[in-house]
């Protein structure tokens, strides 16, 4: 089975962390990777055309209760009607996790993974949690993330 | 993007079960379903050996916080930590159901997803709920969970 | 700690049920027993109605965000935003539980609750469930559910 | 119907950060407010016991499925069988929150609140989140909290 890479932001982004997110989506791919992420837009978004570009595969768990509300790009939609609890869900589901920006619900995912001792890789996030490994660039949190460095 | 079809049933079968289950999975391989289920053993596990036969699909929503508990047939583990709550998330992720079988999680998860409207189909289940469209056989229970009768 | 009855039942009830809500509620009141349920109407606000009326105490676990969305009779609510999947925490909260009436959402209570092991007591219940202890009063009810028969 | 106060932190504590989660109980148990908190040990127990000794009524909302794993102090245990999740039911279910000291657990309630646009009171908080109004001692968190400054 591949590595499932939980890629965590916010659902709406700047251009710069929408472009990082990207790029992540596209290592992500090439390295055969699952992408899970919340289904939604922003970073979630970016991430899921970024992997969808070099075939790649993405698995959205929304926090309602329809398919519907995902973006385009994901292969597989969970739907958990769970609202923010559905983050637990991505956490859990995750091998490893990168983070890109994001705001509360980032955080939330975050310190949840970090609580569960899974690896979690930071580009451009909003506070520096205990544990958390910073990351410069898409390639440096990717090959963190899948213990290339 | 394709048919996300729940398969349910309880995590021991009988042979009789199991073979149902099994052709059921083929089935909607055949057809390019996806097969949403539990992840666990019993009918999940057979409904999911018989989709990879044909080169189907599975994604596998698991009650515990570990991917590892989930069945080896699964090509996608959700891990919730949300113990009988996952059957809910099934339900919601399903566009249509098929029940095989089943104990009192099945009933749980039929109940549901009769009360969120959605087409649910029954094959050997224990209770008959008002809503539930029953069918004698895997052929004839996918024929109709997919609309065509 | 007093012992915390769950009493399940529909959103919207006929006189007859509502009237058998209501002395249930009565019943677990002057037996100091708290009362669990899903805080919103029919079976649920009539249940929390009769508790109230002898003094008793009632927590509404309610599907939405909100503790709003609440009826009146509560004392304590709790807001899951989790939907159905609240139910499953009434199930988990009760030490044993009655159902009255009810329709889909009342049946995936009492199937967990029956694979939790816990004591489920029913009057006018859709479904006959294998383990479920009928009752056709709700002194009958009560009493079977405090273990007095 | 009484303030629902969340009063989160982790699971063990400091003796002083203890004996701040004990002063808030008193405070809030003096103010009539019913307190919510995660049911377990540490700040959770802290807080219950101070509340207990003042009359005061506690909610647990555990994380596992059996109303034992809650502290002695709880007056209605809510088990909800969900883990982490609980903690988004903590946040839902207060009308107002305060953090005491904490770990990854309680960053992720902080979060969550914020999200929801709760007031959330901080002492001694490990990260400092933005919106998070900090305070120094139980009284002025509780004086915050409740709206008196």
């Amino acid at each position: 089975m591949p590595l499932q890479v939980g890629v965590i932001g916010s659902g709406d982004c700047y251009e710069d962390v929408c472009e990082i997110a990207e790029r992540v989506g596209e290592l992500l791919a090439e390295r055969k990777c699952v992408i899970i992420n919340g289904g939604l837009f922003g970073v979630m978004e970016a991430v899921s055309r970024g992997a969808k570009r070099k075939g790649g595969f993405v698995v959205g768990i929304v926090p309602g209760k329809s398919k519907e509300e995902a973006n385009k790009y994901c292969d597989i939609v969970i739907a958990t009607n769970m609202g923010h609890a559905r983050n637990m869900i991505i956490v859990h589901s995750s091998d490893v996790l990168i983070a890109i920006g994001g705001g509360y619900g980032t955080i939330s995912e975050m310190a949840i993974a970090l609580k569960e001792g899974k690896r979690v890789v930071g580009i451009k996030t909003p506070v520096k949690l205990p544990g958390l490994i910073e990351a410069k660039t898409a390639e440096e949190a990717v090959d963190i993330a899948l213990g290339k460095s």
